[in-house]
């Protein structure tokens, strides 16, 4: 099936694509690539990709027109190809060359309602029904899709994109070229709450969420505002779909977090890290850089080395798991007993 | 408190039901019903149904004005009932019959924005606040909801219905009867990164989502569009609330995902799996068909035959469990002690 | 940073404060506050507060114009303070006249569409792109914010507030002074199924959804109505972000959930009871009173007595995890062998 070629109907050729992105051809430059697609199913005209050892059993047999590789694979690539460094970067900037997604439209849809002392840049886009509130700024070559909310003492950043039904609540700042895809909500309050006299006491949420330049963030995903000072994400942080961010939690540039994993309260990740899906970092602790975490596993303390780390246990067939858990329940007996069976025998 | 029967209040009497539903009629079949409850709080007017033995110990003091059982419980029942081989599904099917949503009135709500080059059927409704992008396509008897979002190369199957604030970004096909419920986002930018040079690398979303007939899609679920190809859901797969479906995932017809459960990207699930709340499922991996994941474990390799499958420990009153859980740090210290005595005793 | 006076540009001064809520001055009570911050970020003008211990190293060299602490740590404060049993309360009090959220402004906004059979009350507040269904009632002081879709029968308590973008879906009764957070879903079917014939037969969900007076209810949190009955919230409940609450669930007063936390069908949680970040209960369980559940622990049997639950395993390096990982699928062996082998050697 691959993905039409559209608006660039004329495609490129591979000297073309070798010269604009620093690679070298192998086989015949005037190849002309109009999309791009799997190694398993490409079709003619369109390029593929070969990066992970696991799919070179593809390339002899692939339809593709092209395919982008390393020095290594060119030799066994049955049709004209690239050959790059990091094959995957360089597929990446190729395929942005067919990605569809319609030009910016400056301009600020009738529909939308802009408080009389919030900025819109006339170079930014401002989609239907959406609703920008006092003294927010959206700069130029910003994209405010359909449906969003923008509320109080807001910024969005050059050429930054809310794609549709994006809510930023209150004080929340974004960098530039930041990507927040649809339902996500950043700046809702912070859970703070104190018991007092047996009730729920509400504590005001008064500070604001710091986005960093190009940082992405995924759908349905939500950061919420800090206390009193803001909750912050370094520049190039990258968060998957239905993340939870909660007040005051700092993170550091160029962490990347995979979908539904959360970080409680005033937890602080360092850069480079990179958190599991459904992974879970208790508040108030420290992770330093480069720490990686795998899917699903809670951190409960704070983690100064780079590395990775996990909690949790493998899965089974249900019925040798019931065994096992059953006998979890009886751990620490049992390391008594071998530990007092072991003193025995000495 | 059951459930007015709004639409229908003559109701309709047993001897009705039991021609309509193929279902047999015990006691007086002119026996009027205008409403549905529960077993234990159901009133005069109103029809129960008996399906799980747990509650028929409910079934002697009920209110209800008749139940529908199976043959073996038809002796105990105390008033008129319909004796089903499936009371479940016949109640369900008889509960229908008071669902008060409003019906469908086709037509474009004046507030919404519709692409000149979208196609809307006359036999569909739009409501308020709907904006539908470029060469989109919605077919008769659909329901888009108020504040969904329909971006570009999108189509919404007859007789679907999007709930409200719905958001398809773009190159997502639903087939017919597709139900979406509030807040889900389909079509988002797959989580496709490219580290380079110390910085990520966003790799285009150039695919779609493809979901069959009859699916079902739970409140702020969300389904990423693929890379290259699209993410599939076959007909029939029920997704509750907040479930995580990446780019390139393949569910197959007839499997069911319970809240909060997520499967990872290019990850291949089989047809009528059960997959339970809070349920991972890592990338790339596959899932034969009829294959059971009980709630949070974690699936880290393809499971080829079908059964139930669990990881995770049992739950403990706190001191006991953080007694086991230090001994779950020296386990493998601990089998090879006994490994090792084991040896000295032989 | 902290967070400017706005709309209190005067300020209050200590001795007003301490009057207003009912605590002792320490030093100058004419000490005039403008803002709140952290003991560690406070300046010239901002009020700080120190409850937690470890904390208390920051209170020597705080910049605070004042400070909110207890008695045994009033004589080493540096500044002018109030003491206060409850700091934390008492600090959160005091930050609520600081909080710049907009004061109400009744009326509905003409983008809005409004019911010809729903009721307004002139003192509520409906933003623009508000769409309200049939039969729904919206009293006094409430606020119903930017792209909130209510549908049918639904009750917006007194002073109640949708903060922006929340869906009321059907029948959702909430009572006086709610608070809910952008993206929030109530209302949603429950996902109800019956497999008949190798396909899923939807269920009707027919109940509703009732919230008691003072609950919370965070960003992108989804509460399904009932089947028959309803989804039951009792008074003063909060729940966090992106949480998960299944049909015919009933959460007792006073409880709290973490973020990213799920109730699966028919559950019933007690008063008092605190759920961590990302912990599961199954359905059709009941937690006593006062139950207290770490994070991502799983709930898989009812439990009757009040104290702390867990389960899961310590987070590890990867490597150290691996290995006793492997050995938990050896548990239940390793006991039996423990188990002979200490009958061996008695």
């Amino acid at each position: 099936m691959g993905t039409p070629a559209r608006g660039s109907n004329d495609g490129h050729t591979l000297g073309e694509l070798a010269e604009r992105f620093g690679v070298d051809v192998r086989g015949d430059a005037s190849t002309r690539i109009h999309g791009v697609a799997t190694l398993a199913r490409a079709a003619a005209g369109q390029l593929a990709f070969l990066a992970n050892p696991r799919y070179r059993s593809d390339l002899e047999r692939t339809g593709a027109e092209a395919v982008v590789l390393r020095e290594a694979d060119a030799e066994a690539c049955p049709v004209p190809c690239l050959v790059a460094r990091d094959p995957y970067a360089t597929f990446a900037r190729i395929a942005a060359l067919f990605d569809p997604t319609p030009a910016l439209q400056p301009g600020i849809h009738p529909s939308s309602v802009v408080a009389a002392d919030a900025t819109v840049d006339p170079g930014a886009e401002i989609g239907p029904f959406v609703s920008i509130g006092a003294r927010s700024v959206v700069h130029a070559g910003a994209y405010v899709g359909p449906g969003c909310v923008i509320g109080e003492d807001c910024v969005v950043g050059p050429e930054s994109r809310l794609v549709a039904r994006v809510t930023l609540v209150t004080r929340v700042r974004l960098g530039a070229r930041v990507l927040v895809h649809p339902g996500a909500v950043l700046g809702a309050d912070g859970f703070g709450l104190a018991m007092e006299q047996g009730r729920w006491l509400k504590v005001p949420q008064l500070g604001g969420v710091t986005v960093g330049d190009d940082c992405e963030i995924g759908a349905n995903t939500t950061i919420d505002r800090g206390a009193m000072d803001d909750t912050v994400l370094g520049e190039d942080v990258r968060l998957d779909n239905q993340i939870q961010i909660a007040h005051n939690v700092r993170i550091g540039a160029h962490t990347a977090m995979a979908g539904c994993s959360a970080v409680a309260g005033s937890a602080t990740i360092g850069r480079y890290c990179l958190i599991g899906g459904g992974a879970g970092v208790l508040g108030h602790l420290e992770l330093a850089d480069r720490v990686t975490i795998t899917s699903m596993s809670l951190v409960t303390h704070s983690i100064r080395e780079p590395g990775e780390y996990s909690s949790g246990t493998p899965i089974q067939d249900n019925r040798s798991w019931r065994r096992n858990a059953a006998r979890f329940k009886q751990l620490d007996t049992l390391a008594r007993r071998v530990k007092a069976a072991s003193k025995d025998t000495e």
